[in-house]
């Protein structure tokens, strides 16, 4: 549903979700970033891409880093860029979210990259927008950060190639909570990869059919045997006031990436995690730190893939 | 005197209030604005009109909305700009106001945009500004908010062409604590408007010459008879921890704009608010979505008519 | 120590301190920057000279002044900015502090405006950066704030010439607290200050070695007679709390300037100050605004030393 809704004709018009997104849209999107990742350090060959157009980070829950790669990304296109900080409104009722949006639409803002605690209200802003207004989640809930999902695939491709279909990836630990995760599992399916493992402690995985066609289990040893990339995500420190991890050790004891359990994996594997890193718990500092790791390629990623976005809709 | 003191020889050097402000400076202002609506939505006409200049929105009171409006209409002007949030200084005393607005004219801002709680503090920092300096009152305490005033006549013009002598226009609710009531007083007087109608519990209305010349009434049914125009004010929450409004269901019930009482009007009578609506209090979602409501219109010309004052003032 | 580690070859790659640079280094710096003082009020002869350059301010102790400087200088080169506000981080330990950097540097921001209450932290941060990545040290604890000083020199030059040899400068204050303090020594000695005088009492002095050559002492009255400059510093008010300072009153009295002092210094000695002021407590209202001060003019300096220095490090 929100797949189609996502479309204009044959045309990108939102960035909703890597959910059903077609694999040559993917592809596309990709390969263009690829292009990008000179300009995204700094070029100024794009400059005037997006000029006159206007940016907006609309963000209802807070996050500095994501909002800051958007802003670097919307002003290396040479587009007027607004920061509109909703995350400290009294209300969170849909109603004033969509005022809020309406009112800078009449504004005269082109592109508005959402973010929202709660899942689905970017698509709903999505449904409310005028024709020509584009949207980006830039996260909702659980359930979708697809320029996220991009930039891992980026990464992937940067150190793998473009063929997924031998790929054997891990996705370990809160998959349940983590848009990260759900983005990731979209864009693999979509690209082809060979075998995707997911694996943590059978309170932190859903059972909603998100983990259909992966290999599943919590033993962490077993399954990074032989990977080509091991996905970590961040332990939320709420889950433990919520009963569903025991303790930080533990949890680092069962599903933490040392370097000891980093050579079950295949020799050239990487390691990558979404940011920002709890070092110790679901990461040691030698693996964050380490030869594998591409943590902060997948930041440096992460600015070419929504310049890419950018320009697919609103270019 | 305010009046005198936005004006340096016969060129507009401050926008203060409209209070006073010649006919003929309101006129060419409103149809500059026109001339730039193109460009408020994203147009590169413009950009080189303040290149160089820098713009400084420096808000001792919150505001997320105008603020942007401001900003989008500096950019496109190609301005620099720089957000100053006042809104958390610890002291505000005129001296602390007043030495923050040395300080950054100092730094080589040549206008600055700002909102104050307090009525007459914009006048006050103009008349500290040093020469050349541009004070833009984006709103102090109840007195004016005349940017507002101007967007609202701009509003009128479109719907209703530049003669506005036979024009009926409803101003309802808490008049009394409102800045944007007061600009709107001004211009329409200045602009000629032919009958001024302000209705309102008599608990809101001011009883200090504000109103010399309106018609007034509690009786919303009988002033919004053959209206041209309802221009809807916001109910602060406040005023009922104040004793000034009984109840929000009361308020609705006799000051609330919904279809019914909307029919009364003249069939092709526009709606206005300032913005952000109480839905269901002051204004129902049928009104304020439907095909008379001008909600949207008026936050669309909001950033043509700042763009229009700042080139007036800095061009 | 730290001065080598600011130099990459021959070549200034770093500001961090102002303690140990070569009087070359900051004689061509000053230059540079009254050459630019015409474009620090809104020229465009600098637009293109830093044009694909990000420049991010990363507060970890919040300065809306000192940010609002380096905003205006970034913006008036044609540089990109961020402004990143690590203040209401949950951790400040050193770790998280470096995540953050790192994710910045990899996300293509090619200078750091640093302000941290940690000594030594801005120098930690810049020795994990990249080759290429330039760090700013916009204040550390109470150890430099080097852009300051270069201010304060500029000042000095514009007022007194730039032989510094037969000057006489009094700081006075709160010295052992202040990082503006440090620099201003560390700057005063490099270019060869005639004579150098602390005067605050006991408590605010540090007994570090850093008053090492300068004339120390308390008696204000003393010490303020036939100097070319006087340059005070704010008085915290913690200092009371902490016992430091026994009150406002006494403060003003033994250490406060005003017109009957000044008229001890040298007939056309200048009065400084590097904000905000407390009026009334280290300096009256009639010294701020009197013909002598330079206050304002230090403001203004300041935009024009940040371009000089982001252009030097970057350009």
């Amino acid at each position: 549903m929100t797949t189609t809704r996502q479309f204009d004709g044959g045309k990108l018009r939102h960035l909703l979700t890597l959910d059903g997104l077609p694999r040559a849209t993917l592809e596309r999107l990709l390969v263009r970033a690829q292009e990008l990742t000179a300009d995204a350090y700094g070029g100024t060959a794009q400059r005037a891409a997006l000029a006159g157009k206007a940016v907006c980070t609309l963000f209802f829950e807070p996050s500095t880093r994501t909002r800051s790669s958007f802003s670097l990304a919307a002003q290396r296109l040479g587009a007027d860029l607004l920061n509109f900080d909703a995350s400290t409104a009294s209300t969170t009722k849909g109603e004033a979210d969509l005022d809020t949006l309406k009112t800078l639409e009449a504004m005269g803002v082109h592109a508005f990259v959402v973010r929202h605690k709660r899942d689905g209200a970017v698509a709903e802003l999505a449904d409310a927008a005028q024709p020509g207004t584009v949207l980006l989640n830039a996260g909702d809930g659980r359930s979708n950060h697809p320029t996220q999902g991009l930039l891992d695939m980026l990464t992937l491709r940067q150190a793998k190639g473009d063929d997924f279909s031998k790929l054997k990836v891990v996705i370990v630990g809160d998959v349940k909570h983590s848009r990260v995760a759900r983005s990731d599992l979209h864009a693999l399916r979509a690209l082809g990869c060979g075998e995707i493992r997911v694996c943590g402690p059978a309170s932190l995985l859903p059972d909603d059919g998100t983990l259909d066609g992966c290999i599943v289990g919590d033993d962490f040893d077993a399954m990074i045997e032989g990977v080509d990339a091991a996905m970590m995500l961040r332990l939320q420190r709420e889950r433990m006031a919520e009963g569903l991890v025991a303790s930080l050790e533990d949890y680092h004891r069962d599903y933490g990436l040392d370097a000891a359990r980093l050579r079950r994996a295949s020799p050239d594997a990487i390691v990558m995690h979404p940011g920002p890193m709890n070092r110790g718990i679901e990461i040691t500092s030698e693996v964050a730190d380490g030869a594998q790791s591409r943590v902060l390629r997948q930041v440096a990623n992460g600015v070419a893939v929504r310049m890419a976005v950018l320009e697919a809709l609103l270019g």
